[in-house]
């Protein structure tokens, strides 16, 4: 908690609300009848309400009833296809690629990605989500749609080695160029697909780029154990062991999902000397009936895993919230374990693992001065979320994404009781909708990739 | 379909929807731009929006942009338990029964049984519940709330064998006198705890009394795997098997969770000649680590799997839309085998399986022409809904409970728009949070029962 500044007005100044904060060893606490005071797109100050009653602003909010904070963060996802949400269902994982996701996406157009990301950037907003790692095509388009919405976000332009090395540089040129835009809110990382879709010469060049040019790489890695299984068959070496090899855990590396990391990989991983991070997409897991992230064990060797959905065309949502408590839920079902992953825990993964996890974890994931003003503000009047014995538990199991009101990033207030500000959302699924028939049109018989694992 | 009623005015007409209809093999289909027209709570007719224009009716809801669903069921409730909700997080279940369930339920007051009962019906009207099935004690009070609020229920009062013959006597004196109250939405069955608190002779006594009055029986059983083995090292019989012996399989019953039910188990329900039905609540058992209701077992031998919550002091929700979603999450999960449990078996089992589940198999769970008029509104407009390229899929994987919009029982509207007609939450809450000190004491050191599984 701070004094409350003496310096001129506040840009925003929140009221009466119970504020998620964190002690200096990270634990998570609540601070009842809280204030926050907002400048300059930071958190200038976390104290109470009535050391603000003063205090000019040129913008209020009255936030009794609800529980500030931090925005939440999707780790892993690729928004332009929420344009193929529930169009392949029920399907295992080489079937949705081969026979539906890579034909459909060589259709895929800018105008396409534009929508679907803008349809994204809705649903994250409404549901409390204020930043996300996107790794996908076109990237360029979803970058102009971070500077629309107000999000925060990670863009990597991904790439195949079937592309040559112009993918790569591409990725790498795309990366340059768009850092630091949207007054900063967008960074970048380098983007390989994935291990089995990007040769080792060149996921060590992608290393090397990376160290050179200070760039997080974000990739898909030992996505699940059949993966796992391939590669060492194929290569005598799981997929982690090929990071290892090719440099990419000695720069920062995100990967995505880890589903298929086996106990032999754990040490691998600690040898690693870059910033690596995992991020768990729970509810496709359960869909396509893969074993789930190994957070237990990664935690276990320091490693952070953050929250995620991956796209809407395998998990149907981009709802960072239900990735919350199915972590919670299936880490202490696949542990046979219901002390472990506390509600306490699960917010932890949702504020400061994932924070970090998307190489951020000096300027968000805390509501606390000096970092970024990304805030969502919760109803808790609900009867679903009534009465609160245990304000964690009642966040994490029983409230939902439906029930943030307001969203912040950077100060400005992108939703506000439940009003988004910088989309228009029936416009946005007009538009879409004249572009699906062209978009889901199979006769051509292309795809962009096989899917072998 | 059939065609527009010629008689005089409705009672309420609802246009341009797209409504969940059942062939009459029970296959889920979705009629656009439907109408469905309600006379005397019952659904009249079933037609095109264009049919019903020169109807006249009382009320008109206008539902474009919206699905209609049959109301959801929550087969397996322990409403008055929200008082808990949050109270008692991340134990195992002996923990959780014994140190704090047990020792707060004796405190149990009726005034806070029907608060608790009263936010429960609250969540659920919100949540589109229309139908539960509710197993706890002083349950004449949760019989005033359900006169009160207008849902539908099916109502057991609780005993444990420890009651001695007194605690039998009660339940079926309650069943019979309550029994269609409310203007025939009570339903009502006997309540056993469970084979582990209840002895064979009650059991036995209770099937007896099951058959000479017409009532269903609802009880927990093989709650889960360690019930099942301590059941077999104590008697040498499962709890199915005590259920078949005790004559419990040969009348309508209703069996809670399941989760410990075993391959030995399946042929002794196929003997039973009641009408067996299981309910599921998915999250409670990722929750305490247990297995999941072996759902494809019992739909092999023609048992119905309703959806469930259990009570909100375990399962800190009483969502059944997310029940509905958890569903077909964790069964392909645990048959690794993503083409199961697809989203129309997921709607299959909210409607017409949870509807036989409650013993009301012919009366609800379809909008069908006679049925009962329990209808719920699903707004599909909003950005995490979009596009909509399989209904059957967005209304499992990417629709909320908070998505509902309108919930209906037998005609009457207890939810418009998302406001409550019935129920005044800001109130309960009030009342309910000064009884909370009282509730949650345990410096007494009671308990009702003691948890041994």
């Amino acid at each position: 908690m701070t004094p409350p500044p003496a310096h001129g007005p506040a840009d925003l100044v929140i009221t009466g609300c119970t504020a998620l904060v964190h002690d200096e060893g990270g634990r998570i606490g609540f601070l009842d009848d809280a204030a926050l005071v907002v400048r300059d797109g930071r958190i200038d100050a976390v104290t109470t309400t009535p050391a603000v009653a003063g205090l000019r602003a040129a913008e209020r909010i009255d936030a009794r009833g609800q529980a500030a904070l931090p925005g939440l963060i999707n780790c892993h996802t690729h928004t332009p296809m929420v344009a193929l949400r529930g169009l392949a269902e029920d399907l295992p994982a080489h079937e949705w690629f081969n026979d539906w996701i890579w034909p459909i996406e060589s259709n895929l157009t800018e105008r396409v990605v534009g929508l679907g990301a803008r349809l994204a950037c809705a649903e994250m907003i409404r549901g409390g989500v204020t930043t996300f790692a996107d790794h996908y095509f076109a990237m360029d388009t979803v970058a102009d749609v971070v500077e629309e919405s107000g999000l925060r976000a990670n863009l990597g332009a991904a790439f195949f080695s079937s592309q040559g090395p112009e993918g790569r540089a591409a990725s790498l040129e795309f990366a340059l160029r768009r850092r630091g835009a949207a007054e900063g809110r967008i960074t970048t990382s380098l983007a390989p697909h994935a291990p089995y879709t990007v040769d080792d010469a060149d996921l060590a060049a992608t290393a090397e780029l990376a160290r050179e040019h200070g760039l997080m790489v974000h990739l898909h890695a030992s996505e699940n154990r059949a993966q796992t299984d391939n590669s060492l068959e194929r290569h005598g070496r799981t997929p982690i062991e090929v990071l290892h090899r090719t440099g990419l855990l000695d720069v920062d590396v995100l990967i995505a999902h880890g589903t298929g990391i086996l106990d032999r990989d754990l040490p691998v991983l600690q040898q690693g000397t870059g910033r690596i991070a995992v991020a768990s997409a729970p509810r496709g897991y359960l869909k396509f009936g893969w074993d789930t992230t190994p957070v237990r064990a990664l935690r276990g060797i320091g490693i952070p895993v953050g929250l995620a959905t991956d796209g809407a065309a395998s998990n149907n949502t981009l709802d960072v919230w239900e990735s919350m408590a199915l972590t919670a839920l299936v880490q202490k079902s696949t542990q046979r374990d219901p002390a472990w992953l506390t509600a306490r825990q699960a917010l932890d993964h949702a504020t400061l693992q994932s924070a970090r996890a998307v190489g951020l974890g000096e300027q968000i994931g805390s509501l606390a001065p000096g970092r970024r003003a990304d805030i969502v503000l919760v109803d808790l009047d609900g009867p679903h979320t009534q009465p609160v014995h245990d304000l964690a538990a009642t966040l994490v199991h029983s409230a939902r994404s439906a029930d943030v009101t307001t969203t912040i990033v950077d100060g400005r207030i992108l939703m506000r009781d439940r009003r988004l500000l910088t989309l228009d959302v029936p416009r946005i699924v007009a538009e879409l909708g004249a572009e699906l028939p062209a978009l889901i049109d199979r006769g051509h018989g292309k795809r962009i990739q096989n899917y072998e694992g």
